[in-house]
């Protein structure tokens, strides 16, 4: 039983990209859990691109991580020790405490996963986070329907995957956009219509448009920049946009201008909407019941990118940006 | 009764600010009103911003206007002869066969005007496509509740006058953006909380921000440009964006930017729709009888600006970019 826990704390605010010079690994004592407390070993870490956002000292829906505390982020641990009768040791529970291999917390703040059968990191990825943002997204956002083109960025990633995938199993014609093409080749097998690898695509509103020639119904945005305004062009009138993420400006260090035919959005009565998974919390309940059906089904499936070990959170962190992941980025404790 | 009428013909397609010389006055025989048809007069005509778009030669929501044709728009006018039964000599009607005096057409294609105790020339304004635009585009988008602030820009225009005042009626706070001291003084006469004079405010996000200190929840956009970008900065969560028009990029020679802060849409979790009134045709019996009931109870009241004669259509036109007008504006004939 652990009674010391190493961290990642934050040094510095990243100025632009990121570096492994603005985190530093630490080491923090842990008390004994106090009455309701549960003392859990982590397993497994998230990292995640909407985290660098909170690495800005700005107002925003969740508050800024503070220099010199650790990161916070989803995790799945096991506990170690409750005095809590909710809890018992060996009991999997999911937290937002973050980076650390354990911590002592309220047992009503910990979530003990549902009784599924599979591996138990898929509580971070497809039945988590990531899996719930694309399925509220783009189910309530999105609205897609049967026959329709959908076309979704970064959809390699952790939630792109996902909503190419749910798009499929709605009926849709679907355009993914990624970055390498065994990224490209990984979503053609899971039945994706049309991948564009927009490092080697050429013009990208051309590869787009060769790929959807009648226009685009639904954009799933994970990326923001050129793919939202090839996407502006390319919309059909009445066209939903599900605005998940903009990662291509998140280190941008000067305000980008947005996309120069925004206009379109008058005529051709587009709909551009943002979200946050924790909007739609209300339905987690019908979320997992069909995304373990789906996944029961075959219908469903993910890739992962792990990389082993506290030290090595700050590079699997890095390496969203340059897009090294497939699927979930995931870092293994223990 | 006529059997020549003049008309207002698209002489040249403007690049950049319309002018005079893109326009040219001509004079058309007219026949005589077939089966089926009717020979009417116009009245008034209404000149309108989203005309511009129709200037240029391109795919859009509605046809481009052709060289050497009759420019397209609404109209007001009365029956003079008929050859349908559904139709007799006095009757009044709406029509879209834009800048004439008369005209020939299918009796089925004129919309009698309802029977309202207005002046006729409102059926171009507070009770025609201003005014639903209006009602449709802040109701069905806007969905403003009770104490919520509600931004409009263009607020002394045809549109947005009537939004600042269904805002009022819906029990809101007013923010209103205007290029006047007399458009803000008629504002704040019919009950707009604060009115803001875009030409002399200095840094408008100062201005609006002084006006609306804990943010805006509805953005009613009819100018684009700056504007825009001040909405998304002061939007609260969960704002609502309805997208009526663009004015101040109308004459745009290239490709203009977009707002530099489009990413808060993610984080703010806000809603950017776009709309023409068509969308929302269904609705025209509850638009009529709940806009007839406003006006009776004096909640709504409206401006003109009147041209007089076809032949200075093409000015009121142009005066729509400079912000000449002062609520409607309009073309008086005969």
């Amino acid at each position: 039983m652990p009674t010391t826990s190493r961290e990642i704390r934050l040094k510095s605010r990243p100025v632009g990209a990121p570096a492994l010079t603005d985190f530093e690994l630490a080491e923090a004592t842990l008390p004994d859990p106090g009455p309701g407390e549960a003392l859990v070993r982590n397993l497994w870490m998230s990292v995640d691109p909407y985290m660098r956002g909170r690495m800005y000292d700005r107002e925003s829906y969740v508050p800024p991580f503070q220099i010199g505390q650790p990161l916070q982020g989803g995790a799945i641990g096991e506990v170690v020790a409750s005095n809590d009768p909710a809890l018992k040791p060996g009991d999997r529970v999911e937290s937002m405490f973050g980076w650390r291999e354990a911590f002592v917390a309220p047992a009503a703040g910990l979530q003990k996963l549902p009784d599924l059968n599979v591996p138990t990191q898929a509580f971070l990825g497809v039945l988590g986070m990531p899996g719930m943002t694309a399925y509220t997204g783009l189910l309530n956002i999105g609205d897609p329907k049967p026959g329709e083109t959908v076309f979704v960025s970064g959809a390699a990633g952790a939630v792109g995957s996902v909503v190419a995938q749910i798009a499929k199993i709605k009926g849709c014609t679907v355009v993914a956009s990624a970055g390498s093409d065994a990224k490209i080749a990984w979503l053609k097998s899971r039945g994706v219509d049309h991948g564009v690898n927009y490092k080697t695509c050429g013009p990208l509103l051309d590869a787009v448009r060769a790929a959807a020639p009648k226009g685009i119904d639904v954009y799933f945005d994970n990326v923001g920049g050129e793919h939202l305004e090839v996407a502006l062009e390319l919309a059909r009138p009445f066209a939903r946009f599900a605005e998940c993420g903009m990662i291509a400006q998140y280190n941008d260090t000067a305000p980008r201008p947005g996309p120069r035919n925004l206009i379109y959005v008058v005529g051709k009565s587009l709909k551009i909407q943002g979200f946050i998974v924790s909007n739609y919390w209300s339905q987690r309940p019908q979320f997992l019941a069909d995304m373990a059906g789906w996944i029961a089904e075959g219908k469903i499936a993910w890739e992962e990118t792990v990389e082993d070990g506290i030290a090595n959170a700050p590079q699997a962190f890095l390496n969203l940006f340059s897009g090294a992941n497939t699927g979930k980025m995931l870092v293994k404790l223990g």
